[in-house]
């Protein structure tokens, strides 16, 4: 069964500027979904900020493995309760793939649990991503390096928690580094943080940015069963206990009773 | 100068079961001051649900250097605006402990990213934390491990990300295992979970206990000065940049404009 | 292509001792190996100490993409230039599954640069794995838990880097615990560390261990093409950096001529 | 007290290089050995390889609290016997400190159990060191960037393990990237891996080089007593388990025997 890849976009840039509507004349998610798609192996779908729901209802999101998000003029306009939902989601095992200015979405903060702030500059510079790790799943086909002709350059300090692994290091012509692909792991979900992506210039019609994109896809799968229960934290009744012990001491709570949250 | 530690408690099962309010008669908050006061290097001082703004001002939070966490019934009764301030404050470099059902607080969810969920039992079954790193400073004077006759049982799966360390993991008489002392690095702010705590047992009054909570202080403890932007993003302009490059390509912003968030 | 497993065994306790020689009649190894080929994705293969090369040559380690190692009483016993090349191999690429008392291997204390020390007491005592993350691969199929009748207690302080991730923590009869899984990156191979597996009882028989050996080996496999040159520091001269630069300054080196060592 | 740092060098090419010499004419280590003694909570001594012992017998390294290391060119002249005796003393807790060259040297191999390698061009080309976490106790007073106007560069992919925490990434005026400032724990001691330091540049001349190498000597100083058997692997007799146990099934070892290695 193919992986079910969601493109998430807020969609706004495309329909209000030019230069990104020359880019993307039908949106950036539906450029990666394209890009995707190559893959027999993805299955990719589309959902953006004015859906109802912005298109990641209940029912959708049961049936997304790996979401990617791409959000940057619009982040307060997501519905906190969509944000709940889809972290949720994350928790059981879905991927999540955040894109560039995605890194101040809410989602992204709320799994990070940091400031995830970085430092900016839209110069059209050149980007060289370094692949750390050129054996990792995620830098499988793109040889030492990926050189962006055109980027905006997110530089360090970016206030993320040290990542489960670095996969890509940014070199900008104006002076600056950025960690730019980092993995993490939230309850049974990966994430993978991927820096390129201005919308003003043609990234993500790139060979091997669109080969990134793929990698990170498969990687961020889990195949496993989702963790329904992930966030509840049930008790164990002590003639449960894998050891037999008998009950001692004070006690706040009656048996079988729930816990407090 | 001394430490600022301040000991935050909801103080809620202490005014309403007997069994507690026999073992903590002033609050648990007082008797950890009391042992946290016990250190010269530590200035500790308390704060409770009930207070103004829960007691946790701008002003007092600004005065705190490492604030310790206790709450278990009354999560839900914590505003989410002192809990903002108080995940900023962390984010610019205040340590902070939080402690045994302190896993399932607002605060606690927030910098960890995840469901914080686990497994537990009332039963007063015996526990012995392992030290797993003696030489880490949170561990000192604790010898091999610490043995508390009457604990409640958290165990594992422990929804937490991978900590930067891991300090104890316990032992529990009905057969659970649980890694009960965890590091982490969120932005400047260093965080230390520990496990043991529950109110109907009088853990905070034991010997070992307090040394770790003393040592955990110092170990969270920033000396830097605030990073008080650390959450914001800074545009770098052009003529800025430490290389000197000229602007090409496509833009979205203005000169100098604020980013998005 | 199924994955190439080769299965090694020092292969002496069970020559020697009546009570191994009972359990594992033609050897650990070729219990083990049999359980892998039980998984149609997995062709496993056996090495053992007194073959030579220990079994272990050049061209059998390019032809195996994992390589499991079980040794205790031999350690010492193991050519270094094997350990040399087993290194390498690890560093290009290969999966290295370590089990039970190779944690005093020469191979595991090289690629862990760690004392690689515990407690230990050969009590036939019981020995619970619990499952940290029971969505992460190598755990898939095992449920909350393994459960062992009869193991040998491995206790903490387990002197190991933190790991990548912790995927089991056992819980001991007798009281301790340990962190019986955890996984490791080191140039582009993947550890994992498997803790129970103590000759004098059964435990390779345990349809979950075998579960989890499967698990590990498809974990451990990189697919990528072996990364040869893994362990040498190119000089990357000035006229072929990615950016225009002129050489300035002092210089101990001829041009194109090779660093030292 | 103060902290007892050891500065080793290998101290061959400030006496065979015309330009090394015209830099370093006392040697490196006694350069860096003046920039540590400026701190008065620091007592530092040199040792280099052509002493008897290196200088680095027994007795000298039970009054070391940090050893830094500098070597380039004699990597393979130092011993492996003394190579082994401070491997032990880092992972009893003394810390380490590992500069420029010394990626390469045997003893960072042996901890960081990982090919160690990277790529490197010597041009006197501008590194730009970008601190990740400004908070951190290694990275205090240097601000936002160290900017060195000539260095040799250090490029990714540097092949060592995910660190504990990334401190400085630097950006080289050729295109590359290093992650150049990397902290492990490896048993009690701490390491602090440094990039910058090439001989035939002014580097440790630097007043915010030298103020990272004095922050990392406070920082890689651990205050707890020695852990003199953190290698041995003691076993733990039946009736000593802390929970009270019987002996079952088979065994190996007749009681009290030591353990293989």
């Amino acid at each position: 069964m193919p992986i079910r890849a969601t493109v998430w976009n807020e969609f706004v840039h495309e329909r209000e500027n030019a230069t990104v509507k020359a880019i993307y004349p039908e949106g950036i998610h539906r450029t990666i979904a394209a890009a995707l798609s190559s893959d027999e192996g993805i299955d990719a779908s589309t959902a953006t900020l004015d859906e109802p729901e912005h298109g990641l209802s209940v029912e959708r999101l049961a049936k997304t493995d790996v979401l990617l998000w791409w959000g940057h003029k619009a982040h307060g306009e997501v519905s906190d309760s969509v944000v709940d939902r889809v972290q949720q989601r994350v928790f059981e095992g879905m991927g999540l793939i955040v894109l560039h200015s995605g890194h101040f979405s809410k989602i992204f903060k709320r799994v990070m649990g940091a400031p995830c702030s970085l430092r900016w500059r839209e110069a059209g510079e050149r980007e060289r991503l370094w692949a750390i790790n050129r054996s990792h799943p995620i830098a499988q086909g793109v040889g030492d390096f990926i050189e962006l002709t055109n980027s905006e350059m997110y530089g360090e300090p970016f206030l993320v928690p040290e990542p489960m692994e670095t996969v890509f290091v940014s070199w900008y012509e104006g002076g600056e580094v950025f960690r730019s692909g980092l993995t993490y792991q939230r309850g049974a979900g990966r994430i993978f943080y991927f820096g390129p992506g201005h919308e003003t210039y043609p990234i993500y019609h790139d060979a091997q940015i669109q080969q990134v994109l793929r990698n990170a896809v498969r990687w961020a799968h889990n195949p496993a069963r989702p963790w329904l229960d992930v966030s509840t934290a049930p008790n164990v009744p002590v003639d449960q206990a894998p050891e037999k012990i008998e009950k001692r001491g004070g006690s706040l709570h009656a048996a079988g009773e729930e816990g407090f949250r």
